[in-house]
Parts: C-alpha cells; structure tokens; sequence
C-alpha cells in the first residue's frame, strides 16, 4: 500500500508530502528498525495516549499524515473518524498534547504515545481521561450492569472550552 | 445493531448467549450508567491492556463474546482479526491476562483493561510488551528513521511457548 499523502500548502512547518515504505516481511516488521506502519482498510491505525502515571486518556486513530505530524512535531495528531478530517489535539481547546515518547507494536499496526496533557483533561465531556467509567466483572452482562464512576465529575466545563467541537 | 452472539455448547460456564443493548442517546452513552459498547462495522471494539505499572502492554480488539466473556470470567478474550477466530489469551502459552478493572471510553468503542500478566509476557514476539520499540520524534519521517528497541532482548523463547501459534 503506498501511504503517500500530500497536505496542504496551508501548513509549510510540515513537509509536503509522507511515504512510508512497504510493508516488508514479518522478520522486518517486527524485528526490524524501520517504521513501516500498518494502515487498516480505512487508512488508520490505533493510537493509545497515556500520561505519566500510565493512566490512559484515549484511544484515537492517526492516518499517515497525522502519524507524520505527530512524529515530526512533538505534539499529537490525529484523524477523526466522525468528521472525516485531520485533528490537531487542542486545536480548538488548547488542550494539546505533547509527546514524551512514541512506540510503536510488534506488527506495527498501533502505536503508544505517553503525553504530557496540556490544561485539564483530554475528554471532550470535560474529563481528564476518556476513560471515567468502570465495567463491573464476574458476573455475565446483563440489563442489570451497572457502570461505575470512576471520574464522575468534570475538570472543566466542555462546552465552554469546545463551543460545540470536539478536539 | 443487535449484537447477540450465541456461544457453542462447548463453554458452559459461560452463558449462552449475550446482547448488548442498542446504543442510545448520545447523553445515556456518554453520561449514563449503562454497557452500551459501540462495535464497528466488523463488529469489534479496540482494547488497550495495561499492567500495574501503567505499560501497555498490548492493543487489540473484541467482538461482542469476548467483551462477555472477559467481563463474566475476569481473564482477557479477544477477537483475531488475522485467525477471525475467539481467542482467549494465554490458551496456547498459558501466559492468561487476569483482568484487575475494566474501563470504557466516552463513547464505548474502547476499553481499557488493567490486568496481572501470567508468564514473562504478551507479546507473541517473546517480550513482555508488544510495544518494544520507540519511534524518533523531531523530524519528519523518512528512510532514515530508525527505531530504537526499548526491548531487544526476549523474555521468553515464542517457539517453544507458542510453537507456531499466536496468543
């Protein structure tokens, strides 16, 4: 698959245009130095954000050109999937992250960003994590399941920060 | 989307059949208390697997029965996408994922798992973590990256472990 994707001249920080090299063998994929990302049918791949702690803040997707961005830049990328179009993270909030370090897995189809979350959360429900609620286990799911809050309040006030977006 | 799944005969400790419930307004999704998982339109969610200590230990997906079977027995299932085939990890290594808390996302198409890892690891690679490798930040991506193994070293010889098969 060539990865090529041109962006626009309204960005001349950015270089013009990202190619990843093919795919190779499994040998190299997965042992060897070269990135060689692995883009789903749609483009995309998993990226996990985490910050210092280790707690994870989202899970989002990165196509090649977020990807590149990311790497290029220092600060997370992304492509969202609802709206169909390249997100710089804290575009609209400020709420930017900037990453400490990136990793990539053995098939090289996720990568995992440790961050450092600018103002008070990553979630545009106005959460620090994403991930707020907890799944009770041990029993099978059922209509009586009941999520837990972890993070039941919010850090800041979304509608505020986003005025009707998301980033 | 109905996402009942009926499990073989074959498990009966496990119920026989799971349904999720239909998804909902975006309010009760993000804001209520109900396991409304949003799966895609191959029927999968993505799942994050931390350990204690905060790594990521692995990314990958689960269909409607593995998400049911990880919440009922507390041990991780997930869906291979490559096999299309249940997988419970740890069924050919014996290296099982005792899940210590499930959380999910905004808006339920993640969840992030923090488990107690059996054996020297997860990945089918040999190392503890499928994320062994750094990505370079600060410059944009060309044939001059070079990953940086962050562990080279396996934990375990997967030939021996798996012998052949992945888990």
């Amino acid at each position: 698959m060539d990865c090529r994707i041109k962006s626009g001249n309204d960005e001349a920080m950015v270089a013009q245009s990202y190619t990843f090299s093919e795919r190779g063998t499994t040998q190299a994929i997965e042992e060897g130095r070269a990135l060689l990302p692995k883009f789903d049918a749609d483009g995309l791949l998993t990226c996990v954000a985490t910050d210092a702690s280790g707690e994870v803040l989202m899970v989002a997707h990165m196509n090649a050109e977020a990807l590149a961005r990311t790497v290029e830049t220092g600060e997370a990328w992304y492509y969202s999937r609802s709206r169909r179009a390249l997100w710089r993270k804290g575009e609209s909030s400020g709420h930017v992250q900037r990453v400490t370090e990136m990793r990539i897995d053995c098939d090289q189809d996720a990568v995992w960003i440790k961050v450092e979350q600018a103002g008070p959360g990553a979630c545009h429900t106005g959460r620090r994590s994403c991930f707020y609620r907890s799944v009770p286990l041990g029993k099978a799911p059922d209509a009586s399941l009941t999520l837990e809050f972890v993070e039941a309040e919010r850090a800041f006030d979304p509608a505020k920060v986003y005025g009707g977006k998301k980033d």
